[in-house]
């Protein structure tokens, strides 16, 4: 018998500020964590699933309630739980995407959205970032046009980020979206680092579907996100399966056939539900967050030779910086090389940093109490000055 | 704010012995219940992704060798993990079928095999079960050569329950894998109700795939699965992606298409791993598991006008029972209708019969120990004794 099941305790949360790009967001809230605890076993939120059989009508524990409730609060019409931000893509592509279509995404859209373009046979075609790193409406109408022309057919979706992995921007969803509607091409907006961290509204915005991931940015466990989609898009990407058997005549209720009948039977849930009152708080306090990105990217700044690469200031929590000619620098002579900059971090409790990573990397700030804001900035400045570079 | 976060907490399995038909293999190990409270945050597995960036080649925590232990305990040559069984189907059926393409499956298929044929735009044609409700190796010839002649074309796929959801009944794998076979169609083995609860062999089966559900039988949080497969199909169905940025020229690595990139990032897969030891101990204790179904579906038959209508004697400790001309007939004149039956088991400590069910329902006494087993078997007969019922 082979012993994988051995298992070192994961304390990285208990015991350090983590600044890891994609862990921030998914940290449990308490409540979920007890959920988690509660809900454990396989199939466990299956104790009262009555007629019709489905996943998202199941009122205890209050799955249909979160449904409802989360549609609202993003403002959109319907919405689903999914295994995961990218299996909401799939299921948006391949409600929409015939082999061959041509498919618009961005240049920084998420690896993500180009596997689910694959996955359906489409052919993603991506609209150029401006000198800015912010994809535009003029970008996208001009993009549009072009591939319009190339293909001889207008592309059936158009994937966006809200917040882009790369740099943390924040784009202009409502003229990517009124270009992509005058072509009426539904536009999907991938909310993996926006819902359930900053205020999100479908209405608002425009887009007719929107994507968010539970354990990037909803405190829950992983895999889990919610796919919501407006009324126009809601009967094609949850249609109900029609499929027949031929010999025994069995029908199969209104299993969808994107959603692959139940999503999440258990403990992912039922961690999105137990999270959600907080997060719908924690999004009314997003200007705090921002307040914190910018003192601690503020202080990266502030060492010579540091620049920051997302949009200045700081407007998201997650950000991009270049430390080719402070950090990395030090690194080329210090006797750990690269790890030396990871290595003092963690002396002072922090953790998050690519061991090795010196040039180009990014943080998220997510999460961090002042104290613990304060506490990050002083030592990004307390590691350049010990390592002889100049802070302002 | 709405408040769907406040949940009950869950003590079904603390307080009851839980007979429920899907629930019994999903219940987790102590193992397992202690990495998921260790792992319950979001991409709680990513800590020390390397590259190639993948999950399957993280080894800290271990799972590129779970999944390398968990191919050869299979005895299959790939294998991944996926977010439920049904997602293992997907995968498959996208890799294989094409458009109006015909998909052979059974009389006893689960629906999630449907609507992953309905996913990929297949047509689902099920083999005729036989008297004994038995899908057998010449059903399957008989309805291949049908569908060949019908469409014009062999299908690409075949899909077969190790065990079927309605009886357990455990199926002759051997004999529909070499009528498949003999037409070059590949075989999934849906093993949802075997893997992790029964020894099972893929080479000694012959199938090409095997999918098998973490929180069905494998003691694992939902959604959980593994997809295995066979060198011949692994390069198809685990195929990476070949799509290109064409304004950026980004690629995306080994990220598998079919998998959409990662699958389970933290609580999920680590309840896999975790419970995996105790999963590979128990399969080999599947005769006392047996045994113990026995005993409970003889206390059942030894009651007046009850029939099993799985295979007697037992060989699954899933079991479909009528008790139309029992306990039913208790119901047309208890003033608790079909609910007293529930209620006179939940008195005794027991759970997991639908409320309201007198006439055909299921149970599974996966994991029950021998004094529970008794008791189990004590009860039914006391409740029919104690409602005029003669037991034998």
């Amino acid at each position: 018998m082979k012993c994988t099941g051995s298992i070192d305790t994961r304390e990285v949360e208990e015991l350090y500020i983590n600044i890891d790009p994609i862990q921030a967001g998914g940290r449990l809230t308490n409540e979920a964590q007890k959920a988690v605890i509660a809900y454990s076993d396989g199939y466990s939120v299956c104790d009262n699933c009555l007629k019709p059989f489905r996943l998202d009508y199941i009122r205890k524990p209050p799955i249909a309630e979160f449904h409802e409730d989360c549609a609202k609060w993003l403002n959109m019409d319907q919405l689903r739980v999914v295994p995961g931000a990218r299996r909401g893509f799939q299921a948006v592509a391949s409600s929409l995407v015939q082999k061959g279509d041509p498919v618009i995404l961005t240049a920084l859209s998420h690896y993500t959205e180009f596997v689910s373009v694959e996955q359906s046979g489409g052919i993603p075609c991506e609209i150029p970032k401006d000198e800015n790193n912010h994809i535009t409406g003029d970008n996208a109408a001009e993009r549009i046009e072009e591939v319009i022309a190339k293909f001889g057919k207008t592309p059936p979706l158009l994937y966006v980020e809200h917040v882009d992995y790369q740099y943390g921007n924040i784009h202009d969803i409502k003229g990517i979206v009124k270009a992509a509607h005058q072509y009426d091409i539904p536009v999907l907006l991938n909310g993996a680092y926006s819902v359930g961290v900053m205020p999100v509204d479908g209405k608002a915005l425009g887009v007719d579907f929107i994507v968010g991931s539970g354990h990037k940015s909803m405190a829950a466990p992983a895999p889990s996100g919610v796919l919501a989609a407006n009324e126009e898009y809601a009967d094609v990407v949850f249609r109900t399966i029609t499929a027949k058997g031929d010999v025994t005549g069995r029908t199969f209720g209104i299993k969808e056939v994107e959603m692959m009948g139940c999503t999440l039977m258990g403990v992912t849930v039922m961690g999105l539900i137990a999270s959600f009152p907080e997060v719908q708080k924690r999004v009314t306090e997003w200007d705090r967050e921002v307040e914190h990105s910018r003192i601690i990217t503020d202080a990266l700044t502030s060492i010579e030779g540091t620049v920051c690469q997302s949009d200045s200031p700081r407007e998201h929590t997650l950000t991009r910086i270049n430390t080719i000619e402070s950090f990395d620098k030090v690194a080329q002579n210090h006797k750990k090389r690269g790890y030396f900059f990871s290595s003092e971090l963690k002396k002072r409790g922090i953790t998050g940093v690519i061991p090795g990573s010196t040039r180009v990397w990014k943080y998220n700030t997510y999460g961090l109490t002042r104290k613990q804001t304060d506490h990050v900035a002083a030592s990004f400045r307390e590691i350049a000055e010990d390592n002889c570079l100049s802070v302002i």
